[in-house]
């Protein structure tokens, strides 16, 4: 009788651009999964472990030359595979639910779609340093990209990403999109432009969809 | 009748294990080609650009968790697609020989071999991150490992790598040695074990080698 009750760990990852609130959101998230007497993790990309973080301030540094975009998808990934191997795996083991701020479809958006270096080459990193791990659920934050933008600027401390082009933060945003329209099953749009409790109660919908 | 003087760039890297005068003889090789009148760009790796010396501290750095093999090969490679984007590619292309202490033999040695993560995954970074650029000429600086090992420990700067096992350290040596025996029209083993200035004289028939 008491094996009903004992679930297996997922992987929830929330995405969106800049000024989405996932930040905020990620609490919001965590408190409906607990309500269900589910063990919980939080936790952000990148970063996540100490290494992850130390790799967060070299991809958020300036340097005398633009940063490559083969460089950023590379220090994203080498920060995922400990963040994986460190945190992750051993929660989802352990039968918590994973809840992290960004995860592998931010670097489909950022810099396969974005920067330009196409969903091959983030495909292929991702096989090698995930394999067939996915996200069991994606909530992807959705706000019109100067909406966004503008929110972001409030918080006052624009990184190099904040400070990308209109157009990027565009790309980044059509990205998302086509890839939660691509897999209605795992991917659930919030409209993030709604007022708080709409974006609660549209978390607490997604949530309720995946038993 | 000018174009004859005109010469191709060239990469030509040195590798070796700990204690092999790497970062000694990079001196003598760049000096022997400046002795042709070549045009000559000393470098290093991981490092080589700001950002690669940033990832070359994230990588030497010790963390709470032991760091993963995987993490270390990407920030290998994340380092490494700056400095040829913003070093070695543009050296080679204004017709300068580019001489690196170590360079993607160092991955297949350290991480493929001795950490285990096999050349293929070794291979697949290659493609992604250097599309078809390889080494022109790789000079191995090969020393037994307890003659190297105690010759880096002189130095008094031990880091993450020179701390290894003897055992990891073997197989570095004898993956960097199969490498050169798999390819003998690019690699030359120079036996850093001899005497400084029998060293130096196989460095420079290695290089007349290349033509």
């Amino acid at each position: 009788m008491t094996e009903t009750n004992i679930q297996a760990g997922r992987l929830i990852t929330l995405e969106g651009g800049e000024g989405a609130g996932k930040s905020t959101q990620i609490n919001t998230v965590a408190a409906l999964l607990k309500e269900r007497g589910l063990k919980v993790v939080t936790t952000r990309e990148p970063g996540g472990t100490r290494l992850g973080e130390a790799v967060r301030g070299v991809l958020m540094n300036e340097y005398d030359h633009p940063m490559p975009a083969m460089s950023e998808l590379l220090l994203m990934f080498a920060a995922r595979a400990a963040h994986l191997a460190q945190v992750i795996e051993p929660a989802l083991a352990r039968g918590a639910w994973v809840v992290t701020d960004r995860f592998t479809d931010a670097s489909y958006a950022y810099q396969g779609a974005a920067r330009g270096l196409g969903d091959d080459a983030v495909a292929t990193l991702e096989r090698l340093v995930q394999g067939e791990r996915r996200p069991d659920g994606v909530l992807v934050f959705d706000i019109p990209v100067e909406q966004g933008l503008s929110r972001a600027g409030k918080r006052g401390h624009g990184n190099r990403f904040d400070r990308e082009t209109v157009a990027f933060h565009e790309r980044v945003r059509a990205s998302y999109l086509a890839r939660a329209e691509a897999a209605p099953e795992r991917y659930r749009v919030i409209d993030a432009a709604a007022p708080l409790d709409r974006v609660r109660e549209q978390i607490e919908s997604a949530l309720a969809s995946w038993p």
